[in-house]
């Protein structure tokens, strides 16, 4: 899926152009502009994938604006088709590789960011590419409001682990946490696509709720 | 098992008083005097059980002082004499209810701490009870050194959580978590009867070591 070509996604992306932002960098410090109403919290999702979570989260929150970021371009026309089915006009997609996001967004421009279901780079020698590094911690404390949350999930033992430290070294305040969140039954949380796949196999999803200390 | 009379045990305590403190409140602030070298570190388990870990522990770190709390006489003798087999010269138990530990403790006189198997204490109206409920934080805080360590293991999931939340709201630092020890293998990991029961129905187990952040 995410090898194969797709020549029509351009055109697909370009035509949805209220959805899929174009020239993303030009919106730096002006996010909020892009929706009807920019009043909202802003909320960033990192590697949205085919799109469920955003698609489910701004139809359940539409007291929320919220932004995707996913840099396969197969991938994402995915979640476009998802966005758009979903006829919710608080989403945004942005098809880039953000590698930094200070890049992307000014100084307390987002409230929250969800990071889902990451690469989780289980290699020591990669720990530097993993996204709950330390390096990634100062883009996110950066773009985030001074009390701004991350909510992290993830089916990966390791990477969970290892975030929950690098967040706490950090010096972050850790709200919730879950070490089974499929079996605390939340009426709430919307799935990825990786998580119902990895939840129906019996796989525990973790998940925490954490907030730079301001 | 816990509530059966055991007429013996007092005897049974008395003769083994190398083992067994007898009067410790009266060893507050002079607890490293009770062990052959004095200037080894002083780690602590509160709520010891039958013993299982204290015995494994003191056997494998011969370079640590142990004293292991358990109010309960009918299982500290378990404790007892699984001390007394592993024959280890590093290792006190008291059979006291540690209500507040600085009764027994003076400040920066216990190097770690060891949670082990602590009652849930699952509803919401005794979460007063858990020990990592923040009152019981602030006695830790206070008998242990300055870069003090507490070691957490449970199979319970809700008091695993509540106590990374607490730890991390009290502003303590996460240094090492697992959601499933048994998994990681860890060599070194002694486990406490308990452990050993659920870990053997397939549950995980879950183990945090944080440190006050002086």
């Amino acid at each position: 899926m995410r090898l194969r070509n797709k020549p029509w996604a351009d055109d697909f992306m370009r035509e949805n152009d209220h959805i899929v932002v174009q020239n993303p960098f030009e919106w730096k410090g002006k996010w909020k502009e892009l929706f009807d109403d920019p009043s909202k919290p802003l909320h960033l999702e990192i590697g949205s994938g085919k799109g469920q979570f955003i698609a489910g989260m701004s139809k359940q929150h539409e007291e929320l604006n919220f932004i995707g970021i996913e840099r396969v371009k197969s991938v994402i026309v995915g979640a476009l088709k998802k966005v758009k089915n979903a006829e919710t006009k608080n989403a945004r997609l942005v098809n880039e590789d953000a590698e930094d996001l200070r890049d992307l967004f000014a100084s307390n421009e987002v409230d929250h960011i969800y990071l889902n279901f990451s690469d989780p780079w289980p290699k020591n020698k990669h720990e530097k590419r993993r996204l709950t590094f330390h390096t990634f911690l100062d883009q996110y404390k950066d773009v985030l409001v001074p009390d701004g949350e991350i909510t992290l999930k993830t089916d990966n033992k390791g990477f969970f682990e290892y975030s929950l430290v690098s967040f706490s070294q950090y010096g972050m305040i850790l709200e919730d946490v879950s070490v089974d969140l499929h079996a605390d039954e939340d009426p709430l949380n919307v799935p990825t696509e990786y998580e119902e796949k990895f939840s129906e196999k019996g796989q525990p999803i973790y998940r925490c709720k954490v907030r730079f200390n301001s």
